[in-house]
């Protein structure tokens, strides 16, 4: 694969929501520019939330760039990971918003992973009941991810997710330069929810990530680039369908049903949210087989790529009963029934119901070790 | 003034927001008649959300009226007051929700007055990203202010109504009925945003009010029912043209600013935002006549209607300081710089700056015990 100039990597994905729409930007050199923070709204204060891990490595050089355009730059430093996606860590924020006097023309900035994304937003959609917001993803995940499409959310200790709403970012700005700080673990779980846009989308894509997959992983540029802007295109093409997700955008969610329960089950923080979702595409993509939707090979080939992209394949011994009582909390249910993303065929997706027994099954054999790739 | 029978006393005031438009149902016999509800959005759960002191007199009967279209009823009781519109509280209902697997269909209704009406509509907006609520406001406050419109947020320790969201419900039920059971108190504090219509929008409303004011507050139900559809009527025009407050909708505000800095000067819940609010559009008027707009004379009539609805016109003595900080952080101040309700001439408001030497007069002014009415 040859080199390309960091210039070149630079392109834009449009999400389309009306007077809402914004910009995807994707390419290097993109966070320390002042340049790609020309066009947003003015105001006195910009305040950048981000956490303990990713604040030392960016903060500085965000700050620097946004002092172009802001008078004002304050910074709200959070604890890192899924487990500090509370109430608690989200009122820091509130906190300082207000020890700074920050008034509702503020911008707020979430400068890491998806839990200081989904907490700035919500964050940003409360604040005097809505002030503008920008996602500077710097992980793998968010930028493929969960920084495109205006959800926000915190988790309630009995379910992930389950307190936020549907706000849209002014801008997302994805620098490929940041993930060549992501540990490998957290690479790969951003690869999880990149390999998604195959199965309910586009199998040349999949066929692509197969064929490019130890370039990724190696923290190639161009690859990265690519696979950024394909999932970006994918997902921003689904969400301003249905941003609400009353219909289509559920698809998006293949792998996380059961992804969820992993987490929640497991204590949040334990797996990564990538890893959960990786494993639950393998249980997810078995439940479509046992419906007689795919073919056991589409299954293991998935399974395979999984495993490749360096992804647990293999859920864990919560037990069935449990998996399920888990399960029945997720925000796709509907009295009390639980609604997979199942693939249809090889690149379609939708929702439905399954059968108790039958998805017990399916968790039985997904946990079983000698199950593994 | 005659006595009309209860059916003659129902009728609806229109508010729209376009594809979520909703009607505010005024009259008696309506909490507890099925047919209230026969169009909203089915579900298998509705959630009742009310306080102590509410509870007891109005749940069962809005529980029987909803079990004709809801399968389960659930119900959370929030302890009563200002001080209480707080996160915790807040995940109290959070809590509910998810103990009973309430999915995104399920349907909260507010029982209360406003803080109840606030936090529902805050806890609707965010749980699951948005599920569908109703006003069923008790108090006049609620009926003929925060049920309408949308805004909805919970206090925060450094200023009110800080956290939140525009999010409009799917109805607003004011049974006039329920005022019967308010207290003296509590009908003076609602009686407060009844008056503030007058000098912001419509002279002959405040003729109207001041020829009724003891119909009004020994309970007459046909002068309350048309001072609620009155005060909606006025509500509902403003807020349709500036849902999130862009513009015109500040306005509602007259009186508000010195009125929250009150309440959080002396502790929420030690004045009843009603006479906070009364004292602040006594304040904000004196502000008016300071700075050219009105006439003493304007002043001293509004002034009077308001003690002779029972309410302070005589503000606690904070300091002028205390009071100028406290407004600083107000949602309508932009880069430190607080911004006022005043009235341009009676019957029409508009927002602007002022000196703060001069609003410190007006404050040092409003506080002295000797300015009484």
């Amino acid at each position: 694969m040859q080199t390309l100039s960091p210039e070149l990597l630079v392109q834009d994905v449009a999400i389309d929501f009306g007077d809402r729409s914004y910009r995807i930007a994707i390419g290097t050199s993109l966070l320390n520019n002042p340049d790609t923070y020309a066009d947003l709204p003015r105001a006195t204060c910009a305040v950048i939330v981000t956490n303990t891990t990713v604040g030392p490595l960016y903060r500085d050089a965000l700050a620097t760039a946004l002092s172009a355009h802001y008078p004002q730059i304050h910074t709200v430093v959070l604890p890192d990971g899924e487990a500090h996606k509370t109430w608690q860590t989200l009122n820091l924020i509130f906190d300082a918003l207000l020890e700074n006097t920050c008034d509702r023309h503020t911008v707020l900035f979430a400068l890491g992973g998806g839990v200081v994304g989904d907490m700035t937003g919500f964050a940003a959609a409360s604040y005097m009941r809505g002030v503008p917001f920008v996602q500077v993803p710097t992980t793998l995940l968010a930028q493929v991810d969960s920084s495109v499409g205006g959800k926000t959310a915190i988790n309630h200790p009995l379910g992930k997710n389950m307190i936020g709403a549907f706000y849209q970012p002014a801008l997302v700005v994805c620098d490929i330069a940041t993930l060549a700080s992501l540990p490998a673990r957290e690479l790969s779980a951003g690869l999880a929810e990149v390999i998604k846009y195959g199965p309910i989308n586009d199998l040349a894509f999949l066929d692509w990530i197969e064929g490019n997959l130890d370039a990724l992983r190696s923290g190639d540029r161009v690859a990265l680039a690519y696979a950024v802007k394909r999932s970006c295109e994918i997902k921003a093409w689904v969400v301003s369908q249905d941003e609400r997700e009353s219909g289509l955008r559920a698809i998006l969610n293949f792998g996380h049903t059961f992804g969820h329960a992993i987490e929640s089950g497991m204590g949040y923080g334990t797996w990564l949210h990538g890893e959960a979702v990786g494993c639950g595409m393998v249980m997810a993509a078995r439940l479509s087989e046992r419906l007689g939707l795919i073919e056991p090979s589409f299954v293991q080939r998935l399974t395979q790529l999984i495993a490749n992209a360096g992804l647990p394949t293999v859920g864990p011994q919560l037990g069935a009963a449990r998996y399920l009582d888990l399960m029945r909390i997720d925000k796709k249910s509907e009295g009390g029934q639980i609604k997979f993303v199942v693939i249809d065929q090889p690149g379609s997706a939708s929702v439905r119901k399954a059968p108790d027994a039958l998805v017990a099954e399916v968790i039985e054999q997904s946990c079983q070790p000698d199950t593994a790739v």
